[in-house]
């Protein structure tokens, strides 16, 4: 966000890496950095209560902020080497009941579902209640989806550079569904598929549903896929998709630059090879503008692009669209052979909500939410993880790529966690073999609570705890 | 329904159509009626309207109730004779479209849509305005479903005759996903299912979803799929499942006998095929008790039961549900993968509305509904179509089959009336092959209407100007 008060913040927090503010000093009170930043007292309490909130410092009483800790500057994740061959996509046990019901009662670091808090409760209430109102119009079929769903969305698409008709819209139960239509519509089983590595399990997921083979892509925590590696694949084998999240990918956060989006997006055209684009996590990105789909590049009608509200407006809604260009009269008939239509009412009460105007200022303080919370969890796990753990930078979302000092599983601290009631998601899941062991994914979307901060302290110590071979039954 | 007007109204029927009283002649007044039948005066009006409903009756004015036309009682279809070989399902490209709002101008005889006319749509709305108002609830993912969902799903269950748990109901967007989860639980791509002939079309795509190959077992338009066949078939290939609906079959309106269903479910027990059992007009009969599922005499856990609200509650809302039985971990995880949940208003409104009670009230009353308009279309198709024609006796449901004269096209009337904007489903859609050129399913859910007559009048022409070869250039 391009708010005074996180500039400020940014410049102090800048300070305390580079140790001109070291553990336990205190940082030159209001009046002192007003003068220094030029800026006003309030503007300066706002950046003190940010940089609390990240971590960097700790308010007492009557003495004023003190830095928190050494607030180590954790590495980002290395990228792991190219895997020489496809394998088949097979079912991976431990996705599976991460947000069963059964689940709910533990610390929720494993999901990357938005808190309760940070969705707008109020105006998706009014708008359903205003759906609930249309009567029989609830009651109908919409397929392929409620014209006036379909129009907001067309809208919306207008402005991230994407115009499209309503008519080139298609609902879906969210943007699983949507990955899994273009994959139908694209491939065969057995055919090859290329992914992000480590790449959201929904995808992997996807790519077993429909029975495909996959080759993972080596993957940056900033910069996003490797265009050399996808080069390499396009070059070795037949790929018939290739599925990417360019904008604060799940895991790792990365933002692909307009320039490599472009370049994605051509390399793909050049070889024929459709790409699909999950663009779910693209409204919520940390600061500056909002960055545009690869779609936007797409001059050849190659890129199929997917999304949905469950990281905005609500996970259980199941509301997603998707953009399938000249594969939409495939797509559709899939659609229609799963589940005939997406649900009527949630698709009016979306289309209600986007129309009175509140979305993009509901977006503005979840976006200031999720950059904090994520910052106060960063700076949590470098306080309480082992020497040598480095964690992901995200520049959007809400999840933290946690990769543990070389031999530390995370499968054992996940496991170790879980008998504590402390949820993670296990490096495992992001890939289809028996890499990422070592890695955790945290979810940095939640309030910070005692609760929460009590939950990071712990999996540090565990994984401390598993570092030095300590079993857990001395525990 | 055991009411006593529906009881004269079906002597005098019987009495019109054993030529007792012909056409253009009175039938005698409701004094010596209420005399001859021992019932009250308001009693044989009523009687007297059914059968006008039924098309059986014509008032005149002052003058009384005379025989409307030479009711002729149609023939039920023939069975169609076993296939040899499995085959592999693909696309039927005219099932697609049916449904899509592009088809909503025409008259609509294709669909087995249930009509707005006939739905809940006041005690939906009132239980989605209280689903709309839980707030924070709603926002949240119900996988596998929600509590008081599937709380109530299992009181309804144990009054048909399967007592289960909350537990084992798992919650899915309509009965047409329920199906496709059952069958990846059950089979691998490539597997042989049983499913009956005429097919659900839904359960042809369906199969064709998981690429599984189908061998189509005969069924009898009053009783059902044929036990010999499906034992001919066990013998032959391995069988991984079988698709049945035991109750008021779609496209034929069969309902097995509770005799026949216990045969049926200790026949694939005794094989180690298990039964997918779609119940999706179990509530929707005619006359009697509700039929029992298949699977309340499933003592092996050999059964999986699948329904959905779509023809009774409402298609819009897109939610059905499952029994998976021993194969709930299966199921439970493809559900997950496919699209992770249900959409939760959805289900908390119909949780609400079974909870407060009206649904049976409800079905009383379409129930009697779509026994008097599916009579009435009944009753139109044997006045207007040609000499030869069959049509189906359902015992529950909206939907007739009509199989016309030996070398008559379907197809060809189907594609002939689309051009008049009236639309029926082709016989071609419910198999996998060439099979039922010669039928139709048309849609009796309809309200009676002019516009719905004339169209019924206009597909009896069409369907003699094709067997007599005429050109439709010519008209």
């Amino acid at each position: 966000m391009g708010m005074l008060y996180n500039q400020v913040a940014d410049q102090l927090q800048a300070l305390i890496l580079d140790g001109v503010y070291r553990e336990g000093e205190r940082v030159p009170g209001v009046r002192v950095l007003s003068r220094q930043f030029g800026v006003s007292i309030s503007t300066v309490l706002q950046a003190h209560q940010t940089l609390e909130a990240r971590g960097y410092l700790q308010a007492r009483e009557r003495s004023g902020y003190f830095v928190r800790r050494p607030a180590r500057d954790l590495p980002e994740p290395r990228m792991t080497e190219q895997r020489s061959r496809p394998v088949p996509v097979s079912a991976r046990e431990m996705t599976l009941d991460l947000c069963a019901d059964e689940q709910k009662r533990m610390v929720p670091l494993a999901t990357a579902i938005p808190h309760p808090d940070y969705l707008p409760v109020r105006q998706i209430q009014q708008s359903t209640l205003w759906a609930a109102r249309r009567g029989l119009e609830t009651l109908d079929y919409a397929f392929p989806g409620k014209e006036s769903f379909r129009r907001q969305i067309a809208q919306r698409m207008a402005t991230i550079g994407v115009p499209v008709a309503p008519d080139d819209v298609l609902a879906t139960n969210g943007a699983q569904e949507a990955i899994i239509l273009a994959l139908r519509a694209l491939t065969q089983p057995g055919d090859i598929v290329a992914v992000e590595s480590p790449s959201f399990p929904g995808i992997l997921q996807a790519l077993e549903v429909v029975g495909l083979r996959v080759i993972e892509i080596p993957t940056h925590p900033s910069d996003g896929i490797s265009l050399e590696g996808l080069q390499l694949a396009l070059e070795q084998w037949p790929l018939k998709a290739c599925v990417v999240v360019p904008n604060h990918s799940n895991p790792m956060g990365a933002r692909m630059s307009d320039e490599r989006k472009q370049q994605l997006v051509s390399m793909l055209a050049a070889a024929r090879v459709p790409l699909i684009e999950d663009d779910i996590y693209g409204d919520l990105f940390h600061t500056g503008e909002r960055p545009r789909p690869a779609k936007a590049f797409d001059q050849a009608d190659n890129v199929i692009y997917c999304s949905s509200f469950s990281k905005t407006i609500s996970p259980g809604l199941r509301l997603g669209w998707m953009i399938p260009g000249r594969h939409m009269a495939a797509a559709r008939q899939h659609k229609y052979f799963v589940n005939l239509a997406t649900s009527t009412i949630p698709q009016l009460a979306v289309a209600h909500f986007l129309e009175q105007g509140g979305y993009d200022r509901y977006l503005r303080s979840a976006r200031q939410h999720y950059k904090e919370s994520t910052d106060r969890l960063r700076s949590a796990i470098a306080r309480t993880f082992p020497e040598g753990t480095a964690v992901s930078r995200p520049q959007g979302g809400f999840v933290l790529w946690v990769q543990l000092p070389e031999g530390v599983s995370g499968t054992e601290v996940y496991q170790r966690a879980r008998r504590e009631n402390i949820n993670v998601a296990p490096g495992l899941m992001f890939s289809t073999a028996n890499k990422f062991d070592n890695c955790l994914r945290l979810n940095g979307g939640n309030p910070w609570t005692g609760r929460i901060e009590a939950a990071v302290d712990r999996l540090g110590a565990i994984a401390r705890e598993v570092q030095s071979g300590v079993s857990p039954d001395r525990f």
